[in-house]
This record gives C-alpha cells, sequence and structure tokens, in this order.
C-alpha cells in the first residue's frame, strides 16, 4: 500500500512569516523549532496536523535547491509531496527498477531518516520524496 | 489546532494516467472510483494513504477552474491543501473577519460536507481549502 503521507513540503521566504500565518489563520499550536540543513541549503520547521506536517522549507546558503522555486513562486508554495517506506534502499532500487529517476539521496532528512527524491517528470509534475518511517 | 491534513489537491490532465502512476510507482492500492463534479468543473479521484489522501483533480468542461493551472503546469502539479474544520459558515466567518480572501464557497465537495477555499495570497502562494469533517 502507498505509504503514509508523512508531510507536504511547502517553500517559503519566510518560515517565520509563514508559522506565523498559519497560527493566526488557521490555528496551527504545535510547531517544530527550526531545523537547520546546511548541507541541504534548507531551513525547515513543521507545522503539525493530527494526522500529518507542513514542511515549511526557507532557503539556506548559496546554491539553495529551492532558490529557483522562489525564483519562479516568489511568495512561494507547495513543493513536494513525502511519503514513508519502509527501507530507503529498497525504495531506491525499486524506483530505479520502475524507471523513476532518483535526483537526490539517499541522506539524512529534517526527522533523522534516509531519505531520496523522484523527479516530478516520472510523477505527472509533482516531486516525491520518499522516506523511511521514523522508529520511536 | 490545525485541523486534520485531508487531502492535497494534485491536478493531472489524466486520471486514469495519474492513478496508474501511483499504483505503479508506490504501490497505491485504495482508490476511489471516479467523482465528478460538473459543477465545479472536475473530475475527481482519491488515491488513499494510510493516514490522508491525494485527491487527483482533472478538468471538466469548459471553464474548469483548474484548466489554467494545467495550462501553466501542462504535466499537473500539487493545487492545493486541505485542512479539516469542525463548521464551514464559522470558518468562513472567521477567515474574512481575519482579511483572509474566501474565493469560493461554501458548497459541498468531493466527500459530501461543505467546503470553501482560501485566496493563495494570504498563505503564502498555497491554496487552501477549508473542509467540515465527515460525519460517519
Amino acid at each position: 500500500m502507498l505509504g503514509r503521507l508523512n508531510h507536504v513540503g511547502v517553500a517559503t521566504p519566510s518560515l517565520a512569516e509563514a508559522v506565523e500565518t498559519y497560527k493566526r489563520l488557521f490555528g496551527a499550536t504545535v510547531i517544530s523549532d527550526v531545523i537547520e540543513l546546511p548541507e541541504r541549503g534548507v531551513r525547515v520547521q513543521f507545522v503539525d496536523t493530527p494526522n500529518s506536517q507542513v514542511e515549511l522549507l526557507e532557503p539556506m546558503g548559496e546554491n539553495s535547491p529551492i532558490a529557483a522555486f522562489l525564483e519562479a513562486n516568489p511568495r512561494g508554495g507547495q513543493h513536494h509531496l513525502c511519503f514513508e517506506v519502509e527501507e530507503i534502499n529498497a525504495a531506491k532500487a525499486d524506483m530505479e527498477a520502475k524507471g523513476a529517476k532518483v535526483v537526490s539521496g539517499p541522506y539524512i532528512g529534517a526527522h533523522g531518516t534516509p531519505v531520496i527524491f523522484v523527479h516530478p517528470k516520472d510523477v505527472h509534475g509533482v516531486l516525491i520524496e520518499l522516506m523511511e518511517t521514523p522508529r520511536h
């Protein structure tokens, strides 16, 4: 079966402003600290819903992978969907066997487990992150 | 608290092709019938994850509200996020009191409960659907 929708990635020019909007408009209350991922070129912050999360992503440093996205969408916007998988190496091999392009990973993602990204051209325009389910 | 992430809306030129991809690449097994919403200008199909859903949207008829989106993104892409709320009229009044523009609704959505949409300019580039939680 398709794995859990761990989170929806939303790129934004400002974590602080976006968090404020999710609080003020929609009553968000459970919000993570800012997590810096300098090797990935992003700072992230998770806004919890009861069943999933919105992952806000802000560019960090030069050559951020979301810089081009924000140039095309200066206000920000939806960036990727993240589904959970059992084991990342098997998931990567599975994607490649099925002809889907893995554009990055595996590397350790914001939740501390390995992730890969699958090219949107192979998923009808949607960038897909696959992430090993956290075991805790 | 922020409501459940009921689903992520993904626009696509072809429900059939997108459903096939979610099955073939990611092992999706629980997929709704096609739901036609001619008054809304879309056909939709839900792909279930254990905790949420991907709502695939295909244009239907003239003047579909997703036609412009697909012109800008011919392969398709992420279109909106849907959070659940207790009661739609209260949610609409709340959005308006907070200065967020409600662009459509309330009307009955694909899950049979009333929904509204909030303009992306008020949510950092993300189109937000608010939907009354189904009671069943």
